[in-house]
Parts: C-alpha cells; structure tokens; sequence
C-alpha cells in the first residue's frame, strides 16, 4: 500500500528556506528579548483537560483537539464525549503560562519576565494562511503592577519589530478602564460591556455605520449610540482620571524610540485584559504585527493572592508571511561543496571538509559519476554553492 | 474553584536556567549540523492516524496519543476505538521524515541532507528522567548509496558532542550485514534474525550468561550459540566480504578525526536498518549520546522507487541531563539591573537601558519601595545580576 503523503489536514510541512527564515526570525526576536531581561521557558503541548475546558478560553475551545484516553481508562462502548478523553492540546500560551507560574513561582524572580515560543492548536475550518498548528510568540511581565512593565513590553517587542526589517509601525495604546468609562458614561449597562467592545473591535473591517447597525441590534438607544461615538474622538488630555494619566505617562517615554499614539477605538478582542491594551501597526498593511495588554485578574484562578501581569504578543506567522512575500534572503554563510568522482578521492575530500569545519563555512561532500560532472557542477551552482572544489583533480 | 497546577501526568515545566542550557545545545547542534550542509526542516506534531498506526512502529504504537474526532465525524455511542480517533502525536521523527520526502522531493536537492528538531510523544509509563513529551534531534540523507553519508554523518554528530564538552568518547561502528551473516553462518534460521537480534542487544545489560540463556529459550541449540558467540570475536579483516570492506573504509576515513572502532556484538534496536549501523559510546557513564544507522528500504512505503537513506540521532534529553549533572552555566552575558524608586525617574531609567540595548548586555528596569532597596539589591545580586545602576542617585 502507498500511503497518502500529505501532511494532515489544515497542517503544513516546512521546507528548508522557510525553515531558516523561521529560525533567524525566532532567534532575533530571542536575543532582542533576553537583551532586554527576559528568560524562556516552556511548558507542554498538552494539558490536562480541565484544566483547558474551565478556562476563559471562550471561541478556542469549540476548537480543541483533545485526546483519547488509553488503556483501562478508555471504557466502551461510550455514550458522551466528556468520558472519552483527559488531555488536549493546548491553544494558547497564556493559559499554560498561568498553570505554570502557579506551579513554579517559589523558584522564580519576582517580577517575572517571560518568554515562550512554541506551537498551539487550533481545529479551525481549513483556509488559506490558517494554520491548525501554528506557532506563538509571547513575552510577560508577572508581578508587577507599576507601568514600568507596560514600558519594558512597549520598548522590548517594537525592538525587535524594527530589528527584523519593519519600518513605519506605530504603537496604538488604549485602556480597558478607559473604554468601560466611555461606554458606561454613555449610559450603557455595564453589564453588555463585553459585546459592546466585539462590535467596537469591527470599525476597521465594517466602519462606522457597519457598527452603528450592530450596536442599535444589541438594543442600545440612538442617543446612547450618539454618545458613544462621539466620546470616540476624545483626546487623551481631556480625560481626567488614574487611567489617562498612566496611558499619558507611558507615551510620553515610550515616544522618545518609538512611534506611540492613543486610540480611543482599540478594543483588543480578549475579555481578560484590565488595563492598558496595546497593538503594533504598520501603514504598510491591514492588520497588526503584535499586541497585548496588562491582565490584572487571570491568574487569580491559580493563585490565592492577586498577581499582576502584562503581556504582548508576536504575531510570528504574520511576520514570517509578510518576511516570505519581500522575498527576504537569510542564508549568507558561503557555501561550499566538495566533490569527488572515484572512491578513492573520498577520504581526500573529508580532509578538505574537516579542514574547513568551524571556519564559518557550509560544506558539503558530493560524490558524481565522471560523465555527469557538468550537470552536477551546474545543479550545486543552482543550490547556492559559491564554492566548488572537485578533489579529483588535486594531488590525492 | 482552583485548578490543579501540575502539568499533565509525565510531562514536565522547563524553568529558565534550563530552558538555556536547552537552548545553547541546540544551537551548538544546529550550528554545526548547518556547517557540514544540513538544512532544517520541519513537520507537524500530528499525522494521520492511518500513517502512524499502517507504520513500523512496533512497542510505541501501543503508546500511541490517539486525537479524537471532532464535530459531525464524532458518532456516539462509539463502540470501537479505531472509530474514534482520526490523527495522533508523532512518536519519532523518522516515519514523518519518509512522508515529508515524499511529498517535497521535487523541491529538494539530491541527496538531501535534513536536520529536524521536535518533540515526540509516548504514553510510556511515567518514570524518573522519563517524559511523555521529549525532544528528538536527528540528521538524515537520503538519497545517497554510497559510504560518502556514513562518513559525512560520522564526522558532523561527533563534532556537535565534541563541541558541548564531552571528551573520551567512542563511534562503535558494526553492520547488519555482518550482523545477520554471523547469525545463518552459526546455523541459525534467518527467519527469526530480529528475535536474536534482541537478545544479542541485550549483552551488555545481562552479560553472555544472560544472553546464551535467552537464546536457548528461543529454541536454539547450545551448538549454535557457541558457534555465534564464537563468531562475535571475529576481527573485521578476517572477513571477505563487502560490507566489511565498506566498514573498514569508514574507519579508515573517520578515524583521522574522531575515536572510531569495530564492535561486532552492536545492534541497535530498530528493524528498519539495512547496512551500517553505529554509536556514540562514553567511558564515562553507560549508555550511548547517540546513534543511527542505514535503512534503505523504510522510504519504500511512500516511493515507487527505492531511496537509500541514511540517520543518526542524537540524544538529546541524555545530553541534557549529563550537562545538567555537570552544572552547566551557560549565560554568560553581563547582566545590568537598573533600579528607581520613585515614579519620576522611570523616564530615565528608560533612557539608561535604552541606551544598552544592543551592547552585548541584558538589561532589566526594577521599581523598588525606598525602604527595601537593601533587600532587593542583595536580591538581584544573587540572580546574577553583576551590573546594578540606582538611577536615583543620578542626575535626572
């Protein structure tokens, strides 16, 4: 039997130069963020099931992909998918970095300063640039709850933005307090928040009228409407109030590196976030290139005392889409190939090989057949071989 | 309610000073592995369930991590647990590298030499130093027949071990050729080759004794047995035949660089290997740092062709564990903690570890309350913090 070659549904095989694109990416976003004091951990792909379906993890875990359980624990036949499996994968690195903190804060600083890199998974219907596997790029502040965290993440994830190539970003700020205010003062309950937030979250993709429609369908009155929009275009100078000040406080010293603005209309879709709440943008595209926010209360479930916490996010797949379509080159090392055509030039070559290793080349031994030497020489040449030393015609 | 912290049962939290010693032997491994003309590649942790279950996988598809099916292709009640499951965690690297190749071949070189790095899952037995979720590190070539990878293969994994300080170590080097010649020349059935095979694996853990008990449980008489154990003492240039003339070669060649020496009692576990197989052994501790081997026909399921291949594994959570008990430190970046205590010098501050960033220097900012800055300096000192800068007592 043939087996089918494809890799699963909605996953993807990573062919080398995407692979040492991924890598040079992974490794400058690495070294900006350990510059910059913070350490990486890690944590498993899968957790235990509760402890994923108990979370606030709301849309993801209609897309879970959990796992059966074995032997003796697997009983049928089974009647209701809750007693077929304990584990899942998870989908997400803020959940498992919550459980871990937990688990590990006696041998940890305080505060905090995280990074996690890894894979998450996500059963969404297959489309383009969707992946079911992706890869996750986070860093956290955990412990503190001054705004010098805001301003480490705020100074630390547009660092490495800049480093990789991008240019004409900007910081977009806002405050969770700030838009509860806003609504509220516009005399909606406090109570519809949340989904007031969903629809303000879609004035880039449906614009204003689009969210007028929609909030008036969530029974918000037109004078209220009228409010809120209009409370829309404060300015941050206007507002009086801890909240503003803090916001203000934070671009003044972040805009000294980096492009930094307020935007009343930033909503950020999780409902975890507290306080500041933040995004990267660049004119050069729709969408962002990172964002996050500080979450005062999430890691209250663990924990029996409150512990502050900030985190900001790299859109890493994003990155390395946008990275692919300027056709970027990563590999610079010269590359060498050393060929031979007769068995007994072999050991010739693998002196040549050894003699280069550490050198800061890339070597490689190819053994050709003598009437194919041309074609060989041609193809190496194609895969990027600068070098080519054919041993044969050496002294052996 | 408060969730349990622990992660799931068998796998384990990677805290920082780990999570760098990790990170440093990968980057050793991958460093080297790029210098000699490995390229990196990368599949997802699921596959099909088809592919795994219709593999070789022997002991650990019994220790399967089997995903359950989703939405409408779930149908309770489920009597059969071949109907509940549609994928399932990879549980090496080998069988998802056949399938990758075969469905990237026209877009890689030829040979092709691959690194891949990932974790794999087993639902073995929880036991100390034994995780469900571990880290596997392999370097393959396909599509070369020649001694050419045995030796590229033999002078890039010793060079990683080289590299991460361990000393006094040796490549055992035999084949199954050899192997299984030793085995029908004793008057052996070839048929039940594997099963001894298994046995013979064993001798270094139950000695001769053990082995030859094992054997005669097997049905095969105390002739034969003297006669294999006999021929396990054999020298290599006491046998005419290819296989051993292609050994000696290799030693010839590698042995220029790195301890190499015939070992004809060596197995290696895995059914799969068809010529010449080897490992890293040390005179420090027992056990092997690596091995691998060529198996030949194990891309067959997926090829209409024949594609020789060639793998050697290093092993990666041993290492790992030996440079753990070695007491390993690894960071060896200058660490700069600058500390404020009141609000309006976080600006400042700011500025002092913006203007390191980049430097060769970690940077962190602290808020410290005025009265506990003693405690907290002496805390930051023994994070291994060299550098501390107090911007308040600057000028601001």
């Amino acid at each position: 039997m043939k087996l089918r070659t494809k890799p699963a549904k909605g996953t993807q095989d990573i062919l080398p130069n995407d692979m040492a694109l991924r890598n040079y990416v992974l490794d400058t976003i690495k070294q900006t963020y350990n510059e910059k004091g913070f350490t990486q951990i890690a944590t498993p792909s899968v957790e235990d099931i509760d402890l994923l379906t108990n979370s606030d993890g709301g849309e993801n875990l209609r897309m879970l992909f959990k796992i059966l359980k074995r032997g003796d624990k697997l009983s049928l036949p089974a009647e209701k998918e809750e007693d077929l499996s304990d584990l899942g994968l998870r989908f997400d690195l803020t959940l498992p970095l919550s459980r871990f903190y937990a688990n590990n804060r006696n041998e940890l600083p305080m505060p905090f300063k995280a990074i996690q890199i890894g894979d998450v998974w996500r059963a969404e219907r297959p489309q383009k640039g969707r992946y079911r596997q992706f890869m996750q790029c986070d860093v956290d502040i955990i412990g503190e709850s001054s705004i010098v965290s805001e301003i480490e993440l705020l100074t630390t994830v547009p660092e490495a933005i800049k480093r990789l190539g991008f240019e004409n970003f900007t910081i977009k700020i806002n405050d969770r307090r700030l838009l509860k205010d806003m609504v509220v003062s516009s005399g909606i309950s406090e109570e519809i928040f949340e989904t007031v937030c969903i629809t303000l979250d879609k004035m880039d993709k449906i614009g204003e009228e689009g969210v007028r429609k929609e909030l008036s369908e969530k029974e918000i009155t037109e004078v209220q409407i009228d409010a809120l929009i209009n409370r829309m275009d404060t300015k941050l100078s206007e507002i009086n109030d801890e909240a503003a000040r803090e916001i203000q406080d934070i671009i003044d010293i972040v805009s000294a590196y980096y492009p930094i603005e307020f935007d009343p209309t930033l909503v950020r879709g999780m409902g975890y976030y507290t306080g500041a709440i933040f995004e990267v943008q660049s004119s050069e595209f729709k969408g962002s290139l990172g964002g996050g926010g500080r979450y005062d209360n999430l890691l209250n479930k663990f924990q029996n005392d409150p512990i502050p916490a900030v985190g900001f996010s790299i859109g890493f797949e994003r990155i390395i889409d946008l990275l692919k379509s300027k056709d970027m080159s990563v590999n610079k090392t010269e590359k060498t190939a050393i060929v031979y055509m007769e068995d007994n030039f072999l050991k010739k070559a693998v002196e040549v090989s050894q003699s280069l290793t550490g050198k800061d080349q890339i070597t490689s031994i190819f053994k050709v057949s003598g009437n194919k030497i041309g074609k060989k020489l041609n193809r190496l040449e194609a895969e990027g071989f600068t070098n080519i030393i054919v041993v044969d015609r050496m002294e052996g």
